[in-house]
């Protein structure tokens, strides 16, 4: 196949099919999501020459945020097509304190995707899913979401002037229903867990009713999943164009561990960035609470068997992973390892992070932290190399997380004799 | 004075001395904030012929943050010196269906800086004080603060990895107690108002105790207040070095909306951008609750009766507003006006702006939203004009102003059928 085919996302758009991880079968770019042949989950895929053209001028000179790697993506090539937040190129943060207190003794560095319009990493996939959706025809845009990606297409909807409807459990944070329900679209809270909102939503995807609605990570999940490589993008952009020889990255549905994989690959394809001597090595983050990924991986198999996920880490609450498979297959190849935090941990992960570097994540962050202290403890990371660790999300979305344990230092009236008696005057 | 003369700011720092707004009295660069002669605010003054040099080309090839404007701030010019998060440049986004909804023909633009670091806008301010403070040698950080001024200061001391102790009211929301203390400095809630906080603040920072601690909203407050400039500069550069015509501001010292307007004459002088015809509008947002400079403005007075604040709009709760004076004089001298806003129709504003921007504002944002659509309702707004809204803080921090009006909008069992009894199938 060639880049004159024209793609349904746009002329400019560099993606050709869709291709099954499993038997490799091609489909048309459509809203497709398994493989007909195997019942396989489908990925993009893209004219090779095509992504060999972009280069680092042209990415650039683009917007500093993720549709600057629109050369990468499939879909968003013209900005007037995007449907959009225009989330992305959120800051690396350097962490010299936290690194000194985990005991890593070569560059640490924080991915702080807190900082994205609705504060956590769902914009930049959605931003790419209904991008595509948009181009696909579709005129309702959903999901199924354990919190953060109910924000995002919610906002993101309201922005376009685009009806939603949003599926989540019913017992999420406070934080994460108001933060949904205040953009004015449908949100219904299903009684259950993420896996029976996400069952219901495949149901409802091949109703009539449901025709003209894109869900972001249902029908039009292959392009909805493609928005994570631009985590993988930055970081490397942001090291001037290498690749850390490290990464530790938090698993749900481990879809982001496989792209940010794929970006780092990608990049080296295309001559546009360095990897590490010896291969860059990726780690997965769990919670004690929903470990299946990180319990196959130190089982040694790859069966992954689904739990009923508990905790604090509802974020990260997936407990039948749908790209759990992938996760393993990129964490062995790289070298890489798995583990998982306990809701103490989690909690304390919190806390440490925003005492060494003044980023306040939310659980998921949490888990991230304490896992990768775990890991240097554990000697999987190697404490001389270069790591990033990724925060996806905004402590501000779950307070109830560190409410107990965090507050005043003092109380007082307002005197200097108050003060004085409080002992703030030495 | 020259350009010869060195700054304890830095080399390249285009500040020469501090001047009473009041008498007019210079001083040298320093941890003061009150004239010696008058008692009156001071403000940093710039050696004019240094403002001049600056051009578009420098600023355009600066990083995407506050910092882009180094050349019109008192201190921050040479990177390594910043203490900093790099807050700044964050969206400006056209806001359409908003100014359908509220009777605006022109175009309506929302200057959003929830973006920030911390989520509100303070980043700004606390960047450029503490910048500042550690040039003057200062080695602790502190503040007095209605929420936002407290997570950001909290944050930056701890990115810096330099203690901090910040002052509250014992009363703030959660979501802001919770954000301070996260960062593991300490945190001292005072039994009163803002006002009370201000106070104490005021009488510890004269203590040798308090010798080391630079107080970013009193003893080194010209400088922070500088920082409020960007949030002009930003939106002139974002529109393409224009000034538009009328700008709706939130108050609660009123300090904002003054540098706000005198960021739009410094680009003017400095021909860095073009005033649109007739000149630029200032318009000034308060709550219902905290309402004095509004109510002078409609009184026509310029005496500022200080009031006990009530109300949902905390971080806008400054009774006794320190800038309170020079607002009146902005408003008047550009032909803006100012209103108020109760807290129903604060809280409408929150959801009017999410529903058809994606932007999620905390009380601050809904008060500027609510005083928007009353003033194009009054006709004190031209509607045929170009106008952009200041949002100054995130939703998140505020979620129990709206945490009843929203929720989900159905609750069903995880089955088709459950759905098809709830109507989501028609």
């Amino acid at each position: 196949m060639t880049s004159a085919v024209i793609s349904p996302l746009g002329v400019d758009s560099p993606a050709r099919g869709l291709e099954c991880r499993g038997c490799g079968a091609r489909f048309p770019l459509a809203a497709q999501h398994a493989c007909y042949e195997c019942f396989g989950p489908l990925e993009v895929w893209y004219d090779a020459d095509a992504l060999a053209t972009v280069t680092r001028a042209q990415i650039e000179a683009g917007p500093k945020n993720i549709w600057r790697y629109a050369g990468l993506l499939p879909a968003g090539q013209r900005a007037a097509d995007r449907v959009s937040l225009d989330p992305g190129f959120t800051p690396l943060v350097r962490a010299d304190a936290l690194a000194a207190e985990i005991g890593l003794r070569a560059p640490l560095w924080v991915k702080d995707d807190s900082a994205n319009p609705t504060h956590s990493f769902k914009d930049r996939v959605v931003s790419v899913a209904l991008t595509a959706a948009k181009a696909l025809g579709f005129t309702r845009y959903a999901c199924a979401s354990t919190g953060n990606l109910a924000n995002s297409v919610a906002a993101h909807a309201a922005r376009a002037g685009v009806p939603s409807i949003v599926f989540i459990p019913w017992d999420l944070e406070p934080g994460k229903i108001i933060t949904t329900a205040v953009y004015g679209g449908d949100l219904v809270a299903i009684e259950g867990s993420y896996d029976d909102v996400n069952r219901l939503c495949s149901e409802l995807v091949e109703t009539d009713e449901f025709e003209d609605t894109a869900f972001v990570n249902v029908n039009v999940r292959p392009f909805y999943a493609e928005g994570s490589k631009t985590l993988g993008y930055e970081v490397a952009e942001q090291l001037g164009w290498r690749i850390p020889a490290q990464v530790v990255i938090p698993m749900a549905s481990g879809e982001l561990l496989t792209k940010v994989d794929k970006a780092f690959e990608e990049l080296v394809a295309a001559g546009l960035a360095v990897a590490p001597e010896g291969g860059w090595k990726v780690f997965g983050a769990q919670s004690l609470g929903c470990n299946p990924i990180a319990t196959a991986l130190h089982a040694g198999t790859d069966v992954i068997t689904p739990v009923k996920p508990t905790g604090i880490a509802k974020s990260l609450n997936i407990g039948d992973p749908a790209a759990g498979l992938y996760a393993l297959e990129a964490v062995r190849r790289t070298g890489g390892w798995m583990d998982y935090a306990s809701d103490d941990e989690i909690r304390d992960g919190i806390r440490l992070l925003a005492r060494t570097t003044g980023v306040f994540a939310e659980t998921a962050g949490g888990v991230t932290t304490a896992v990768t202290a775990k890991l240097v403890a554990s000697g999987k990371l190697d404490p001389t190399l270069e790591t990033v660790v990724y925060n996806t999300g905004e402590g501000l979305k779950t307070l109830d997380a560190v409410a107990a344990l965090v507050g005043p230092t003092y109380r007082v009236k307002p005197s200097l004799r108050a003060a004085r008696e409080a002992g703030l005057l030495g």
